[in-house]
């Protein structure tokens, strides 16, 4: 295991992030099978439920659910931050799909945090902005969006 | 079958909308095997894991990642509206969740058609503005978002 695998294997606290920080996740491979089983479940839609149907729609191919690349960035996201306790999401702004996600894509989600500030309501607890950008192999961008989090404090 | 579900299961077109025109989906349950099985695929944290480590958060039990919310929220849109050839998200804003989602909860969710034009690039296609409110079977806002979608014309 080498440094920076460690250090991203330690639990994160609100404390030890600046504004300005930005975290790169580590690939995730988009598989066929679980593509098609999102959609079954949530986004029973033609370009996203089997080849066949796709084919014949404007994408001319199967394409994942945005809300399945939405929850496969969460996935990266909460993988990489790894925060002690969890991370809250209290909302999220300007969600974005700009490019169709495809079976075989790998997927890597580039964080950046944009402010920074204590929770008024709850002490423990501080309020994160941040931007997620979502690429595929070839660098082109799946997904962005603005969120924010609440995340526990060092006591 | 009665006349509103047969008219729900019509195949509908971006002709077919008018501004103001609301929409509600029939209710779906909240399985807490179902919330567990996404958490752990797609949101791994400790409020949406296992029962006993949700209790000592901040929740005091199971609940829902806002993604697997957001998910069952696009089932029931694709019920309930029906597009012939599907709806293709363009992105959403000021997506929200004022309330925790919890194992047993039914969820409904009400669309409202914000605003309508037909798309500059591609003219067999129209752009829908449209809100969708996620309550609970308490009349509680569990999720609340504005989004764009792209959808068919009448040919």
């Amino acid at each position: 295991m080498n440094a920076a695998r460690a250090f991203q294997m330690e639990e994160r606290y609100f404390d030890d992030l600046k504004v300005g920080d930005r975290f790169c996740s580590e690939p995730l491979e988009v598989d066929e099978k679980e593509l098609i089983e999102f959609a079954h479940k949530f986004d029973p839609q033609m370009f996203h439920l089997d080849r066949k149907s796709a084919e014949r729609t404007i994408f001319k191919g199967l394409i994942a659910s945005g809300w399945h690349t939405a929850a496969m960035t969460m996935r990266l996201f909460v993988q990489t931050l790894n925060f002690a306790e969890g991370a809250i999401g209290l909302g999220v702004d300007e969600l974005r799909w700009p490019n169709a996600v495809r079976p075989g894509d790998a997927l890597k989600v580039e964080t950046e945090i944009v402010d920074l500030r204590p929770s008024r309501s709850k002490p423990t607890y501080g309020i994160i902005r941040l931007r997620n950008v979502t690429t595929n192999q070839r660098g082109e961008i799946v997904q962005t969006m603005t969120a924010s989090a609440m995340a526990p404090r060092r006591r």
